[in-house]
């Protein structure tokens, strides 16, 4: 039996999310049998993201109602206006029901968490807006990705492509891992190195988080006011 | 004036080459002025990648005849097809012969040698492929990215994320870099560490590669023939 391993896309994400770990299991899809990758969407036109490239799934949601591994993207605005897209939620409760992984990249495990799928697991997200975890009954980690039984959420943007290899490990095994880390030659180098956190940039980004919230939810006040308290 | 940031699309990429570095620019965008992004192509309708993901530019080739910097991602056959793409090799020569930073990201680096704009210059590409450099004049260099004047290429696919941010602190400077890296939270942790290079999977790939060459090339045994015997 093929696995079947469902990226989900919606308006205005961040593509960077979702193309990390599409890249990396697209590589182990072609180099072990018995993985497909696919792209699912409520419509298979071109999307925008928060860039300007558009992207479009190959499968609706009704073709794939049942995947094996679920993934879920993040981003700001769009993602927290998804929060209330009833549509999406029907489908993450359900195919994030029965999937035997479900995974997210940065804000997408608020996705997974309004879904329902974060009850009492511990779960990460990008780190300027870890706190909001708390308001879908998980427990946030900082954490470069964190697993919790079957549930893996990764942290902001980059940090899907860690998340996917250590998927990769437990989908098939370390060989195919490394084999796919060759493969996109994921040997990193930051030219400045890694981030330095006590100079994280909060005075930004605090303010960024609380607008991101206060837009992206200006029609539903009852969860804005939830996620905006479980920060404070 | 606005520095336009052109990131080329053409069908079969992989689309990691594109999305690292376009995440990464667009993101300095938004926290600078100065700056906007776009993503170039023959066509805006969507195209194929190397995973189910299809992609569409916002701009065509002709919109943006001279892009202040240029972006050429990578891939397998299809690149090595794109080779001998009349259409796109002209907007190479044309927009790369006048922009003050010219880019790459993994086999990226051939599209740019076949337009001609690596002659004399060090550079790099995927590891799998740095020798076919050598075809187009340039001097192959073994480096997660290669700067040479206004010449910028990088390894492979994950190294367009590193070449980025060393990008940003040309176009700008390194508290841009550092604000970009914590926002795309590139703080990276491979699960299974770096690379081992004397572990890489040669005796997968020095077939791969020859027969990618064979594929994509198929129509133009001339360049075929000399690709693969820098290779040798």
């Amino acid at each position: 039996m093929t696995k079947t391993i469902a990226f989900v896309l919606y308006p205005g994400l961040t593509p960077l999310d979702l193309v990390g770990p599409l890249q990396a299991l697209t590589v182990l899809s072609q180099l072990r049998p018995g993985f497909a990758t696919m792209v699912v969407g409520q419509t298979l036109d071109p999307v925008a993201t928060d860039t300007p490239l558009r992207v479009a799934a190959d499968r609706s949601f009704e073709e794939v109602p049942e995947p094996d591994v679920l993934l879920v993207p993040g981003g700001l605005v769009p993602t927290i206006r998804a929060l209330t897209d009833q549509r999406l939620l029907d489908y993450l409760r359900h195919a994030g029901g029965r999937a035997e992984q479900v995974t997210s990249v940065c804000t997408g495990s608020l996705l997974l968490g309004a879904a329902g799928l974060l009850e009492g697991r511990q779960a990460t997200t990008h780190w300027a807006f870890l706190d909001a975890l708390a308001a879908f009954g998980a427990t946030p980690r900082r954490r470069r990705w964190a697993a919790d039984g079957n549930v893996i959420t990764a942290a902001g943007v980059s940090a899907g492509l860690d998340m996917a290899l250590h998927l990769i490990t437990r989908l098939a095994d370390e060989d195919a891992a490394r084999q796919v880390q060759f493969a996109i030659e994921y040997d990193p180098e930051p030219p400045l190195g890694g981030l330095s956190w006590p100079d994280a940039p909060r005075s930004l980004w605090d303010p960024l988080r609380e607008e991101t919230l206060r837009q992206g939810l200006a029609d539903a006040p009852d969860l804005r006011e939830r996620l905006l308290s479980a920060m404070r």
